[in-house]
C-alpha cells in the first residue's frame, strides 16, 4: 500500500490548523571551516523558542546527495515522492513567470536563436538578447502567428528564452525538442514519441513555420526553438490526498504556480513576510493549511552574500510572534532546500526543520535552531516527503492503522 | 530481492537464544512542556545498565505519522512490514477474544443491533446492551442455528459486539459488510466480491436467516450484522522466514493470536511479568526466540495515568535480573508503539528501544533509557521491521552476504 492510500484509508476530519513556513533555501555552510552556518550565525530568540519547545531535525529534500530545484524541493514538502511526480520542464518554466497551467496545456520553453540562410543554427542563444528585444519579438509572434485548433499563449522570460503554451483537446506532451544542442546543424522538427502526442507536433510544426516568418528579417535572433514540452502533471490534490483545504500565500509565482499544481488556493499575498502574516490570520478560518513560502533566505544565498541571508533569517525570525499569535495546531519551519551562500547555488544538504504542535510535540534536548543543533533532534535526519503525514499526525487528523 | 529472501539465504543455524521483551505502548509524552516523559520519569537501574552495556534508539512501527493498532505494531517487531500484510478485522477481534484462527477459518466481526417490523434498522448497537445479555444471546445463537456445510463458532465480545467464526473448506474472505452504517434502511445481504468468497456468502445470508428467527422476539437485540470478514492471513512462520524456534509467551489473548499467526508456540504464561520469566527460564532449553509480552505500560497509558504507568515500568524493571540471569544472547526492550497517558491512546511516536547483546553490542554514549537519551544512541531511528535482522545478526544467525 502506498502512503497516499494509506493516508486516504485512515484520514478522519478535524478543525485544526497546519502551518507550513517554508523558508527557500533556508540550509547553509559555513564560510570559514569550523564557522557558523547562516542559521547558527543568526540571532533568532523566536525560532529558538519554537525549536526547545518542538522537535527539530534535518530534512532531506529528494535523496541523500540530489539537489533539488524549487519544483522537486516543495512536492516534498507537500508529501509526494519527487522522484515518481515530475514536473516537466515547460510547466516548470510557464509556471515561474506566472503563466498559469491548467489540464488541457501544453507548456514548452522556447529559445530565440539565429540561423544562416541556409537555415543552420549559428548561435543557440541569439547573442543572449536583451530581456527587452526578447518582449518585443514575442509582441511581433503574438501580432504574427496564428494555428488553427488551438489557443497558444507566448510570453517572454528574459534575455533569448520565453515559454509558448497550447491550449486544447487532446494534447499529449511526448515530443522532442527540436533544438539541435550544437551550432552548424539544423533545427529539427516537433517529432511525435507517441500517439496522443501527434496533435501537438503538428501544432508545434505549423507554430515554428509561422514564426520564421515573422522573424525572418530580425537579427540576430531570427528564429526560435522548442524544448521541454510538458503537460500539467497527474498529482493528487491536497484535498484529494489529505482532506485538507491548503491555500499558498507565496509572493513569487513559481510558488504560486507549485501550490496550484497540488490544488491550493492561491491568495493574494502582499509584499512583505507581515503581509503574508496578515493574509494568514485574515483567511485563518477558511483554510486547513497555510503554505507561507519566504524566498530572501535562498536569493541571498544564491547571491553569495552569508551577511545579508543572516539578516534575512533575522528578519523572518522577528515576525514568528505573529505566526504564533494565530495558535496554529502544527507549526513547521522548514525550506525546499539548502542553498549556502558560499556555494551561491541550491546545494543537497539536508534543510535544518522545526516542528511545533503543542499538543503532542516530544520535546528533545535542542534549545536552538540550526543545523549542528537539529542533529540532536528528535525528528532525527528524514525524507521531506515523510514531514506530511507527520504533520497530519499532530495536527489529530489520521485514525490508528490496523486494531 | 526481498529482505526476507536475504534473509532466508544468508541464515544458519546457532544455539543462540535472543529475547523481545515488548513493553506494550512503551514510549511516551511530558506532561508538562519540557517535562520528562513516563519512562524518562520512572527509576530503572536495570533497563539503564542494559542501556549503558548495550545500544539504544527509537523504533518507528510503521512508517512516520501513522499510529498502530496492535497488530501493525507487533508485526514490524516480528520482522514483517506491517505496510505488505494486512490482518483483516475479524481476525484481529477473534484473536482479541482468544479464539483461535487458522487456515480454514473465516473470522467476522458481529454486532446485535436492533430493527423495526419492517425489517429497518432502528439501532445500530441495540441499545449497548451490557455484556451479559450479549452473552445470552449469544447462547441462544448457538443452541438455535445449524448451518449446514460449516463448523459454526460463536463468543460475545462485549456489549453488543460479538465474533463469528465459521471454520471449512473453500472459504474466501471477501465478503461485503451487512451493516448499511445508517438508521432507517435494512441490513445489506452478504455479498461476495469474488468467486471464492461465494461459498462464504451462501453461508454468511443463511447464518443471518436463522439468527433473524432466533432473535426475532428478542429486545431490544432483535438481530445482528456480521462485517470485517477476514480469513488467517498468509505470512511466513517465525521458522519459515528465520529459522527460528520461537515462543510466546504473553498473558492477553490478543498477543497470544498475533503471536500464533506468524507461527509461534504458545505457552501458558502465569499471571505476573515473574511468572512469565519463568516460564521462560522452564523453556530455555526448547527455544530459540521468546516474545515476552507485558501489557501494563500500554493499559496505564491509555487510562492517562502517567504516575501508574512510571509504576508499571518500574516494576517491569525491577524484573529485569531474572531475565538477564538466563544469558540471553540477545536481548531487546521495546515496544510495539507509544502509548502516552497524556494523549490516553496509542500515539505515532517513535518507541525506546534498546538492544543488549554482550558478544557485539557496539556501545553508544547513552548510559539511560528514555525517549531523549534514545536520541543518541547507536541504533539511530529506525523502522521496527529492521529490529528483527538485526537481532539475528548479533545472535550470530546470519552469514556474509556475497564474497
Amino acid at each position: 500500500m502506498s502512503m497516499h492510500d494509506l493516508i486516504r484509508s485512515l484520514r478522519e476530519p478535524a478543525k485544526t490548523k497546519i502551518v507550513f513556513l517554508v523558508a527557500d533555501g533556508l540550509g547553509g555552510l559555513p564560510i570559514e571551516p569550523g564557522g557558523k552556518t547562516e542559521l547558527e550565525t543568526a540571532r533568532t530568540p523566536n525560532l529558538d523558542a519554537l525549536a526547545a519547545e518542538g522537535t527539530v531535525g534535518l530534512s532531506t529534500p529528494v535523496a541523500p546527495g540530489i539537489t533539488p530545484g524549487s519544483g522537486p524541493g516543495h512536492l516534498g514538502l507537500f508529501g509526494f515522492d519527487p522522484l515518481k511526480h515530475d514536473i516537466g520542464r515547460g510547466v516548470l518554466e510557464a509556471l515561474g513567470i506566472n503563466v498559469e497551467v491548467g489540464p488541457n496545456d501544453v507548456a514548452i520553453r522556447g529559445n530565440f536563436c539565429t540561423i544562416d540562410a541556409d537555415g543552420r543554427v549559428t548561435d543557440r542563444r541569439a547573442g543572449r538578447i536583451p530581456t527587452e528585444t526578447c518582449e518585443a519579438l514575442v509582441a511581433k509572434l503574438r501580432a504574427g502567428v496564428k494555428v488553427e485548433g488551438v489557443e497558444t499563449l507566448i510570453e517572454a522570460v528574459r534575455e533569448y528564452r520565453l515559454v509558448v503554451r497550447f491550449r486544447g483537446e487532446g494534447l499529449g506532451d511526448n515530443v522532442a525538442d527540436t533544438d539541435p544542442l550544437s551550432t552548424g546543424l539544423h533545427t529539427l522538427e516537433p517529432k511525435a514519441g507517441d500517439a496522443a502526442s501527434e496533435k501537438t507536433a503538428k501544432i508545434a510544426a505549423e507554430f515554428l513555420r509561422q514564426a520564421k516568418l515573422v522573424l525572418k528579417d530580425e537579427s540576430p535572433a531570427n528564429f526560435l526553438m522548442l524544448r521541454g514540452f510538458a503537460s500539467f502533471p497527474k498529482i493528487a490534490t491536497m484535498e484529494e490526498a489529505y482532506g485538507l483545504n491548503a491555500v499558498a500565500i507565496a509572493v513569487y509565482p513559481m510558488y504560486r504556480g507549485l501550490a496550484r499544481l497540488v490544488g491550493m488556493t492561491v491568495v493574494e499575498p502582499g509584499k512583505t513576510l507581515a503581509d503574508q502574516f496578515e493574509v494568514a490570520k485574515a483567511n485563518w478560518e477558511k483554510y486547513d493549511f497555510f503554505f507561507i513560502h519566504y524566498k530572501y533566505t535562498d536569493s541571498t544565498g544564491e547571491d553569495g552574500n552569508f551577511a545579508k541571508k543572516v539578516e534575512m533569517i533575522e528578519a523572518l525570525d522577528a515576525e514568528i510572534p505573529k505566526l504564533r499569535a494565530l495558535n496554529p495546531d502544527v507549526l513547521i519551519v522548514t525550506g525546499d532546500h539548502s542553498t549556502p551562500s558560499r556555494m551561491k547555488s541550491h546545494s543537497f544538504h539536508p534543510v535544518p526543520t522545526l516542528l511545533w504542535a503543542p499538543a503532542t510535540s516530544r520535546p528533545d534536548l535542542v534549545t536552538t535552531f540550526g543545523e549542528r543543533p537539529a542533529l540532536q533532534g528528535g525528528l532525527g535526519q528524514f525524507l521531506a516527503k515523510d514531514l506530511m503525514p507527520l504533520a497530519l499526525a499532530h495536527a489529530n487528523r489520521l485514525q490508528k492503522f490496523g486494531a
